[in-house]
């Protein structure tokens, strides 16, 4: 296995990934870690795998997204974990997106449980780690300087583009993409980007005929498969080609 | 005082008012009470006065409202505490505006206490006591079935407009309008109209020079002179002829 060596410079360390300064400038080396957190940060483990089992889902889903025209932060996978991206001025949103009504969703609004959104519900939280990543309007996210108008409306339209995509692309693989959680960022041009991860920490993926739960849902439940899970949706989603064509 | 008689029948009791049947089908009387509540219903007291204080300003904020072109519910002030109002269906949306940064803003999120507002920011909250009024986004709202883009486009520009009017109004009576909570229903014809009440119990207003409270805050904050607040507050908005021409 390849760790980054000491002239590899940490930039941040998150609470599930590592960002590392590459060669060149205006690019960074995202380290998918092992270790998993929930509610808040409250809940906390380390399952071994789960880094390789996330940069391959991502990596994976990037590629996807880029052939369908959307603008990702993915250059390549450079070995399992590791996948070397472009560096982004990261905007502080959490941007979901629901297609089935599950989870907080529930708890604050009276929604019923698995509820189709269709259209989907997109809702864009702040993230604040101080305030606990606060619901925001757009008003409110104009205020506090966080992006323009125009900005929110564009992540709006390039969200609902990549629900699109990838709700169709996991369909044929057998996968409901019920909700799911993106941040973007602004490449060194200004452009914005799709950037941090797609993988099962940051979504919701539901077995299409049993509704069984392949995602992260397993282990806020106490499940005590959860790497199972993790690497059956690997499977469902990466290709033994998609291994060769990476090489690692 | 006039109370109603066992004819009127009460169609609805709320925290602070009593809406009544009246003579015609689309038409209700709006009771202010005196009671006086806060922090989700939690704290409570009457106030002598309160009911009579508010009929007045809202009265007096109405027709401020529709001599400049918003319609409202307000027909006329039948006498002190009993408004004549339109019937309407009211849209179960708590419709905030702010000029300044206070209250519970500051707690959900990073903006700093007295900062300008501009453009206002708008919040719209559901008026859901079970699930303690969350905060909206259009999204939500929509797959809610609460109102639909349109409305709540034309609901934001009202809002906006409103405002205008009233913080020009106000000013000129050495009142700053630091925000404030409206409602809307619908009438006969499906149109939007504002109902309920501008009151300080659904304001914030602070003298312009000494930025004073004169409002519900002082309420909130358990000052012993809420009423007097509430009568000084009275005495800058309505004037004698106002009196006059209400006949009461
Ligand atoms: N392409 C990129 N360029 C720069 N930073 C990125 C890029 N993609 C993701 N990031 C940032 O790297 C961090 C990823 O770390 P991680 O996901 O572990 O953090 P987190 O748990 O989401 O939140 P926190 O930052 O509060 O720990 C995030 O702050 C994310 O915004
Ligand atoms: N013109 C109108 N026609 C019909 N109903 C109205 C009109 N104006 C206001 N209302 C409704 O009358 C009620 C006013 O009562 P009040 O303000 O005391 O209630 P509240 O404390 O806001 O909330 P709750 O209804 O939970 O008690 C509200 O439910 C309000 O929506
Ligand atoms: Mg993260
Ligand atoms: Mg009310």
């Amino acid at each position: 296995m390849i760790t980054m060596s000491d002239s590899k410079k940490l930039i941040y360390a998150g609470k599930a990934k590592d960002v590392y300064e590459s060669k060149k400038e205006d690019e960074v080396i995202v380290s998918f870690r092992d270790d998993i957190t929930a509610g808040d940060g409250e809940k906390k483990d380390n399952l071994q795998g789960k880094g390789h089992c996330n940069s391959l889902i991502s990596s994976k889903l990037f590629e996807i997204l880029e052939k369908n025209g959307i603008d990702t932060q993915y250059i390549k996978l450079i070995s399992s974990g590791f996948m070397l991206s472009k560096k982004l001025d990261m905007i502080p949103l959490e941007v979901i997106a629901r297609n089935i009504a599950t989870g907080s969703l529930l708890k604050r609004f009276p929604f019923k449980e698995s509820q189709k959104l269709n259209p989907p519900i997109i809702q864009m939280d702040y993230k604040n780690d101080e305030y606990h990543d606060p619901m925001l309007n757009d008003e409110i996210t104009i205020a506090l300087g966080i992006a323009t108008q125009e900005e929110l409306d564009e992540i709006r339209a390039i969200t609902l583009k990549i629900n699109k995509i990838l709700s169709e692309f996991l369909k044929e693989k057998g996968i409901l993409l019920v909700d799911f959680k993106l941040e973007f960022g602004k490449d060194k041009e200004g452009k914005i980007v799709l950037g941090d991860e797609i993988s099962p920490d940051t979504c919701r993926y539901w077995d299409i005929n049993t509704l069984e739960i392949l995602d992260k849902d397993s282990f806020r439940q106490g499940q005590d498969n959860v790497m199972d899970i993790y690497e059956q949706l690997c499977g469902m989603i990466v290709e033994e080609k998609d291994i060769k064509n990476w090489g690692i």
